[in-house]
């Protein structure tokens, strides 16, 4: 029978439970990782993983390690970027690097992606060979978007399809290699397995645009924030790439005038950078982007040669990933 | 056919300079990886691992991008102990961290230790499982061996016990886990796979102590550097730890008049220190020890049944490591 979200969530929190309990019951290398495990988090990946698996096949026992291996990484891969963010909260909680120091960061980090591979081969010896192929090719995109994501801060001149090659590799290749490992061990055939990877690719390219839509135009009772957290630390999304290509001389000057700078005013710098983007049709043109990836999703997940009944719960997932308001 | 040393080695190094290659070929993340490679290194870890598939097979096909893996790991481990440690120069040359930055000495060991699993993973795919475990395990066991080392680094209680702990996970698990992989690919049943590890872990416990051993005793024309680098880097040794046990209140003043002192003169204090552990007995004293771990090593090696003759380039590459001057 195919699980509804919440059956899923369930399964994925009483695993993660146990490993945390595990760790902190080791050494003292451990308890960071149970630390910002603990700390929350959507679970978002590895439900995706375990619904893939679903599609397949009503038994998912095999599909569960594997699945939290996705979310170790992906944990993993916060760890490390926060201390090269320097960023100094997580999920509310101080990060791992503030909590305890770098070093600590560095090498916890390490381990955790070590216990990735542990949890990834804890399924079916005969597959494992399949799934250490997707998962190591996975984490060195994931890498390489990272460090494409580094580099972009000191240019000036990237553009959109270098923009949207980076958060494909940063976040959409993880949500697609995780469904990935889903449909194999759910016994998926090779062509079923490279639907459901673009379905996660492409689901996965929506809902990284959906977080930069938010972060601009979001209602800030429903997200919990201030607007503007990404036009405040300058950073390079899709909206500043796209305005900075629009612009006439007129709005070019008002994004001159404050991206970069840290001495004006913020919510003057947050306001005027917004209109900019509510005048150059910015609001709509994002709205249509997601639109398009997620059609090209649902079309990829129409292909699949299951049920439309097994296809429900990713369905509902993806709809409401992104029609969410925070 | 058994192979000679040489032989071995020129296996591994056309095999490293083809992965170095191909990572010079792709993104950027990938350079510091050559770059480290390519500084140089004895390949021991990988030679034994070659030479431990040596003794039960004469195909070593199989065995030899897993031996790679172990030598890429190993340099994962150096790359980021280098960030922790703030090692400024690595193999005579600028470490990564110095070279480029801390974030790119996170993120391109990262990228290293996913690729060590591709490497451990290009194999026979029904060993895949197996192989992965041990070196899941020993990898995590290195991460909490550096874990311990700096958690001595702030500790003066450090006692003879824990510290042979500590440097059993730091260095000898890696040469026995090495040496196991190869076993395994070798074909070697579960008892030779564990005489053949024991046999790694009691030789990588000579190897490191024979380290700390010459860093003090060292004929400087020979190692080519100045003895005493541990003593004037305070740092928490073998031969420190054992000083401090058998002082007597003259010899334990001087131990504290310069441990931790770097106000004095360098020569001074290796001389003074180096003095006391002349005094205290300390060169015969470790040369016992290593005596005994090689002891254990030989005897683990004995008792692998297979022909005395398949053992002789490891029982002479032990001799190397162990009577080895520099």
């Amino acid at each position: 029978m195919t699980k509804s979200l919440t059956d899923i969530q369930n399964i994925i929190q009483s695993e993660l439970l146990r490993f945390i309990d595990i760790n902190n019951s080791k050494s003292s290398i451990y308890q960071p990782i149970s630390y910002l495990l603990q700390a929350g988090g959507k679970r978002i990946r590895p439900a995706m993983s375990l619904m893939a698996a679903n599609l397949f096949t009503d038994d998912l026992s095999g599909a569960i390690r594997p699945a939290l291996a996705i979310e170790v990484f992906h944990n993993f891969t916060l760890m490390h970027d926060d201390i090269m963010d320097n960023a100094p909260l997580r999920r509310g909680l101080k990060t791992v690097h503030k909590k305890w120091n770098t070093n600590v960061g560095i090498l916890s980090g390490d381990a955790m992606l070590i216990q990735s591979y542990q949890l990834l081969a804890d399924t079916q010896p005969e597959l494992i060979p399949q799934l250490l192929d997707v998962f190591s090719v996975t984490g060195l995109d994931v890498c390489e978007g990272q460090q494409m994501d580094m580099e972009f801060e000191t240019r000036s001149d990237v553009g959109v399809d270098e923009y949207l090659f980076m958060i494909r590799l940063k976040t959409s290749v993880l949500l697609a290699g995780a469904m990935q490992i889903g449909a194999i061990i759910g016994g998926a055939d090779n062509d079923s397995q490279k639907l459901v990877y673009e379905f996660g690719e492409n689901l996965g390219m929506a809902f990284q645009l959906r977080d930069d839509y938010l972060d601009a135009f979001g209602d800030p009772i429903k997200t919990g924030k201030q607007p503007g957290g990404d036009i405040l630390a300058d950073k390079k999304t899709l909206l500043l790439i796209r305005a900075l290509e629009k612009s006439t001389a007129s709005t070019k000057a008002i994004l001159e005038k404050y991206i970069g700078n840290s001495n004006c005013n913020s919510k003057e710098k947050v306001n005027s950078v917004l209109e900019v983007f509510e005048a150059l049709g910015l609001r709509e043109e994002m709205n249509e982007l997601i639109i398009q990836y997620d059609g090209k999703a649902i079309k990829s997940l129409a292909a699949i040669e299951v049920t439309t009944e097994r296809k429900k719960p990713l369905l509902d997932l993806a709809t409401a990933l992104l029609t969410r308001e925070s």
